[in-house]
């Protein structure tokens, strides 16, 4: 970071596409790459990235997943096996066509994602029933070639994620298994990013292209847009029959597996700079944040100086020893005040002030990131208190995005009212009739979707658009 | 895993590509993907490569590196820019022409090393010597297509590993930084995977393209082969210079920074695989098996399987609380002898057998994989003596790897003598005059390559090839 940055410039309210640029790049982040649709991710962007891996890997481990690899380079006959899929992701496919000087025959695709050559290997290593659940999980990139202007973490041409593909002896297990992901999923989004999500099923126009269903997380945007955050999908047997994916079941008899495959990205790091960012920049929770506390000494002068910095060692050392993210901004020639604009910028959800008053009252002062607040901390509370005020900062953010997720949130049955609601930016739920004609009309009138029909959905009796009478009510919504 | 699957059937002596070849499909470590010359990891595989990367990790972190993501896809004028670097990886390159129906201006190449993208980053995100060092890794894959046959982890057209790129203020601190890299590989390739290691530098022909010199650690395999095992490059300003990474130093002057890259990849399995394993398959050091203990509970009557299983899961618990990699193997369908075969197959470095007549004398008999013998072990004694054991198999397994090392060593200055032993398959340390053309005709003649010069190597006085004065003794030998 250089001394000139400037902080952010726009204001989130009034420019939310220039202010969430500013925020990704201005506090480092990511950056753009030099082809087109791609970006890179700087050490911070990578950290928060790797907390929520972190999370996630142990959450699959325990509950029976392993990691794989699978290469990056699939064949254009492997990828076409699946009608539907091939249709679905072929124009947006990198296709290598040249290796050094040679021509490549059978073109080579970037995986766009990995169903059809993890589906080609399962079939090769599943042969009886006790090969089964198989459940294998990916870290990796998926590749789909983007039209639209790069948007950091939620349109680029090349993206972190995980992709699980798991198979099962049968139809029950596998519904289970697309449901506990999708749990995994929602908790860790809540717990850690602090981000509510309303979880539910898709429709089939919005499913997953060859799953029998998708299960879905969404949420809603400062701006008004729906953010898909993750989809865990039951594939049935759409793959496990082109691709030959059966067992040996107890009596020695030949079935085709049930599979699932879910996954989530990058994307939530942009969900979790837009729901909880402000015009000064970055606002971290502090699960994910890669600092979470700054100490920032305050002197004026060498005495000074030498006592508060032994003092701030003093905390970081107890600090790092409680496991936390500490750093202390040792330098010199920075004024506080320059300090504070930085590490504010750059989302650090805590800042300790340590100052030569301050010392002399045996306490220090903390600011939070999340509500502009000043306040008292004696010295030897500090070590007591401290995880309790990161989990008020974290409970607190979280309580908020709540709140603007309930306050962007309407429900109608007049259609007059769930257009105005749509155009100022809400989810609305709404009955649906169950038919795509519908969601194609209100989709061409509104530019809205069936973002989640949510478990436990309620009824209001008549759809929306025709009136007819519905079989759901459904959140509708206009995406990225 | 499934039942049917037989054992190695190829003698490692006998034909070592073979075996090889077996002992990575049968442990189910990796797999032939669809196209030629890739690989997909399965479980184990990818489990032992988590390890590894886990213990790199840390040791990149506590030493003040960052982990960052790159793109995988590099314009074609970006990667010329530096041209030897270029026309060294250029025949190996995978050409990215079309996105969907689209063909794309300037081609795109697959990353088959990230110098050039780093680096056009690195000169946005440089500016003054307060943005210095910086030190940043990338856990990725590099591809670069091969023309010889696939072997699993040796030679592949994509592979796991780690680039690290890092960009200093002066020569010296960047050249203490690749030292300090290559020290970081050398103790966790002898700590963690048993394999004792020669470091020093290449020389200027064997050196990576666009590097001022390569620091390398190399080994020799138990067919008398050399395997490179991990680099650490210093740049000097080879790359700075094209790629304008310049700082304003204290003085406000503009300078060219000093870098360094360094890399292992998933290469270090495939020297476990051959330099630990035997007839019976693999032998997995106990520090990266994904299972280090399997415990096989013993029972020919119900009786007895109730108070054997019963145990087992005692035992089972007490070394996962442990933090131990155990697993019970609980298949009542097969015989005791069938699971040691697979497990010894599998490499599993200890088994514990639990019998009913063991259990009486209140003990247990545990058998190494890396030595045949089976010992007891008091019930009591388990939980106190078993990190020993592991430490004392893992420590046992580097000492033989360390006797192989020094057998396959031959010192001569006599060019006959010489031939004779790489003949042999041996490492042969010689003087060498310095002059490239040396190398060229030993390398006509024999097939071997400088393989190393030792940090503090001796100086045996005249080139083993052209009889005049030595610079310095070298390690030659044939490669993969």
């Amino acid at each position: 970071m250089s001394k000139e940055s400037p902080g952010i410039t726009v204001s989130k309210n009034k420019d939310f596409s220039e202010w969430y640029t500013q925020v990704v790049l201005k506090a480092e982040l990511a950056d753009y790459a030099p082809v087109k649709g791609l970006i890179v991710l700087r050490p911070d962007g990578y950290a928060i990235w790797e907390s929520i891996r972190e999370t996630l890997d142990k959450k699959f481990k325990s509950t029976g997943h392993k990691n794989g690899f699978l290469p990056v380079l699939i064949p254009e006959s492997l990828l076409a096996k699946e009608s539907d899929h091939f249709a679905g992701f072929n124009p947006e496919v990198f296709w290598v066509t040249h290796s050094g000087e040679n021509e490549i025959g059978d073109r080579l695709a970037l995986r766009p994602t990995s169903e059809t050559l993890a589906y080609s290997m399962y079939s090769k290593w599943i042969q009886s029933w006790r090969d089964l659940p198989l459940k294998i999980n990916f870290w990796n990139t998926a590749l789909r070639a983007e039209i639209k202007a790069t948007k950091p973490f939620l349109r680029t041409s090349e993206f972190l994620w995980q992709e699980g593909h798991t198979v099962h002896a049968t139809q029950e297990e596998a519904e289970k298994e697309v449901m506990d992901i999708l749990e995994i999923y929602k908790k860790t989004v809540q717990e850690e990013l602090a981000i509510p999500v309303i979880t539910g099923k898709k429709s089939d126009k919005e499913k997953f292209v060859g799953a029998v269903y998708t299960t879905t997380m969404e949420s809603i945007m400062p701006d008004g847009k729906a953010l898909q955050m993750g989809t865990s999908h039951f594939l049935g047997q759409n793959f496990s029959k082109p691709f030959e994916v059966k067992y040996l079941d107890k009596n020695n008899a030949e079935t085709f597996a049930w599979q699932t495959s879910w996954g989530v990205s990058w994307r939530l790091i942009g969900a979790m700079i837009m729901v909880h960012g402000d015009d000064k920049g970055l606002v971290l929770p502090p699960r994910v944040a890669p600092i979470q506390i700054v100490i920032v000494p305050i002197y004026y002068n060498d005495k000074d100086a030498d006592r508060v910095n032994a003092e701030a060692d003093k905390v970081e050392k107890m600090l790092k020893d409680k496991g936390l993210r500490v750093h202390v901004d040792r330098r010199d020639q920075l004024t506080p005040g320059f300090k504070y604009n930085e590490w504010e910028m750059r989302g650090v959800p805590l800042r300790i002030e340590i100052g030569p008053k301050d010392l002399d009252k045996n306490k220090v002062m903390y600011a939070t990131r999340h509500i502009k607040q000043k306040l008292d901390l004696p010295m030897d509370k500090i070590e007591s208190e401290i995880d309790h005020i990161l989990e008020k900062i974290q409970s607190e953010m979280f309580e908020a995005a709540k709140k603007m997720l309930a306050d962007k949130t309407t429900q109608t049955s007049e259609y007059s009212e769930f257009r105005v609601a749509l155009e100022k930016g809400c989810f609305v739920d709404a009955g649906w009739c169950g038919k795509k004609e519908c969601e194609e009309k209100i989709k061409e009138d509104t530019m809205a979707d069936i973002r989640v029909i949510p478990f436990g959905a309620g009824n209001s009796g008549k759809c929306v658009y025709c009136k007819g009478s519905s079989i759901t009510n459904a959140i509708f919504g206009r995406a990225y």
